[in-house]
């Protein structure tokens, strides 16, 4: 019988994890809520292998007792693989694997009901309700339906945004360096970013973080874009000049901003700062701010997404287990 | 040359009037922001036609004195007409239009944002971020794609709020006492409001408050629900028993609910209660949950709806200054 163990599964994980094992009773399945260090790695001892996700590093220490253990098989449950000792693993011979995709929708819903959320003042709105004051004017909320959004990145998550700004009676444009021949022939794309620029309402980002696209929003291309824009960043922080948006928004240029994930966000999001120095003003006044929407790179945290994750990764492992190719592999190199 | 007077323009009304007086250069427009009394109506002299728009009553009195000024020709902004003392109008000789339909996507897309925000339970993660706690977990998220979302009435409201609900990906199912053959015949319809009830994950009420439907939503037919199912009504209050909603809420049945329209809302919606005793403590209860999202009968105010609602009654007014016929007359009887 195949043994695989995994480490630091959430509350909200363990539904899935036991949903797979059900559905797969050769296999034993056992977990724990502990992280994998050189230490907790011994919980895993008779697995043939281990299915992981953390910020934490996999760091040579972590690896090689995993090794002594006679496990080199590992699944991680989410995409980043930047925290592997790479050099290691190879030395050891693990075979990895990891979810590269597990929900798009998770990400483009949550990008398009924030999108929504700002046009409409809900903020404003809400905060207005939750002190008594039950006064609609002056704020008043602009459709969805009449507004030209723009999609900066047609691949997994675009494509999901725009089908759904499409359901709401928008008009959708897009810019992708590579176009997708079906997107392509339904007249979806402009010709250059400064077209899109020109026209968009809404400018939505959803491509990754590479040298073309680092510091895209900036200054300049701000300028070229219409009054009253709403920009929305649910991809890479450093897609964005978070000092031009702020300058944007001082200036009324911007609408609002959307964002989800932010340049300088690793080792402030997902902690808790209540009783603590907030680490960060400028993102504590983006916060604050009226028309900007803040979330702690949360998109992708839905129960369809972390099912995935999950029975994925679980998928993957077993493969890796019973020898046969895993769905998605990554290159240990 | 013709002249049109128009009251209680408020400041979101301004650019709107100002349009349709430019596109109307042969007819004389004035405004002003004041309520239509006996004492305000003589600011209308000389006009041949009223624009308006209040809660307040259009009493006798009211009526008697835009009658002496020689206007009778009156044109709401608003759909109702019930506080217009329809026997006075009558015998004065008035002839009044409406305007019924101004934008059935404002009040769909707002219930639409909703549904989608109680289900990624947003407002608990914004009062996490807002108070500085930028943890993810447990704060998990429904995907809407993976609803199944039962619409209860299927007219100008529905059909829009189905449309938005596919561009998600959800399942769609509806139940209409009249069924709109197109609907019909793309399979939407289920048979009864129990099977409606057995299916959705979401129930979203968007029928007008009649004999059958006022308390439609109560203690039994909740019982018939899923559980975890979410509730929207941003239709009439009267359609739901709160106190039947605040039970399924206390008791978890409901994963959350979606309120624009309260049945004690009259007097209460759209004042500032800031600094006063606030009057309505099971209102104030359902405000302060974090499952429910209430907002003050707001679903309606949209640039583009406030554009028709202007567009509209000036088109009306004119056509009966004209000696036309209206588009959306209003039986005086
Ligand atoms: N907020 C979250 O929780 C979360 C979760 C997952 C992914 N993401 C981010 O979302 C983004 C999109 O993810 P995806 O799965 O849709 O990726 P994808 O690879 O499917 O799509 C990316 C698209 O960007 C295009 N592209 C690449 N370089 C470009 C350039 N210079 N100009 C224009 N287009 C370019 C590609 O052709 C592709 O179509 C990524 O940045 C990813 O990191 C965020
Ligand atoms: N929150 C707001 O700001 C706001 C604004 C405008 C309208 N509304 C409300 O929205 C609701 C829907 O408006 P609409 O413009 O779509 O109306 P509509 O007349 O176009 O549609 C109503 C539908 O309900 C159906 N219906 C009637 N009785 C029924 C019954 N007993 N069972 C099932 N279906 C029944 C009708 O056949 C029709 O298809 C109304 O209650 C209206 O008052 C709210």
């Amino acid at each position: 019988m195949s043994k695989i163990f995994a480490f630091s599964i959430r509350k909200d994980e363990e539904p899935y994890l036991k949903e797979w094992a059900a559905a797969h009773p050769a296999v034993e399945v056992d977990f724990t809520d502990k992280l994998l260090t050189p230490e907790t790695a011994s919980l895993a001892k008779g697995a043939d292998g281990v299915v992981v996700y953390q910020q934490l590093d996999y760091t040579p220490e972590t690896l090689q007792a995993l090794a002594d253990l006679g496990i080199t098989k590992m699944s991680l449950r989410n995409v980043g693989v930047d925290n592997i000792d790479m050099d290691k693993a190879k030395e050891l011979g693990f075979e990895i694997t990891n979810v590269p995709v597990y929900s798009p929708n998770a990400i483009a819903e949550h990008a398009a009901i924030q999108t929504a959320r700002v046009l409409r003042q809900d903020k404003v709105l809400d905060e207005k309700i939750a002190k008594g004051d039950l006064r609609w004017a002056p704020t008043i909320g602009r459709e969805v339906r009449d507004q030209t959004v723009g999609v900066i990145g047609t691949g997994h998550i675009g494509q999901v945004y725009m089908q759904i700004m499409e359901g709401f009676g928008a008009k959708v444009i897009a810019y992708d360096a590579f176009k997708n021949p079906e997107l392509e022939k339904k007249g979806y794309y402009v010709d250059s970013l400064d077209d899109l620029y020109k026209q968009a309402d809404v400018v939505s980002l959803h491509v990754p973080a590479l040298k073309d696209t680092i510091n895209m929003i900036n200054d300049d291309t701000i300028a070229k874009m219409k009054d009253d824009v709403v920009l929305v960043n649910v991809s890479r922080g450093a897609l964005v000049d978070t000092d031009a948006v702020v300058r944007a928004l001082d200036s009324g240029k911007l609408f609002g901003f959307v964002m989800d994930t932010y340049e300088d966000e690793v080792g402030i999001f997902n902690e808790d700062w209540q009783g603590k120095d907030f680490p960060d003003a400028r993102l504590k006044d983006l916060i604050d701010r009226p028309n900007v929407l803040v979330t702690p790179h949360t998109a992708f945290y839905t129960t369809h997404a972390v099912r995935n994750m999950v029975v994925k990764a679980f998928d993957n492992n077993l493969a890796l287990v019973e020898g046969n190719t895993p769905e998605t592999p990554v290159e240990v190199k």
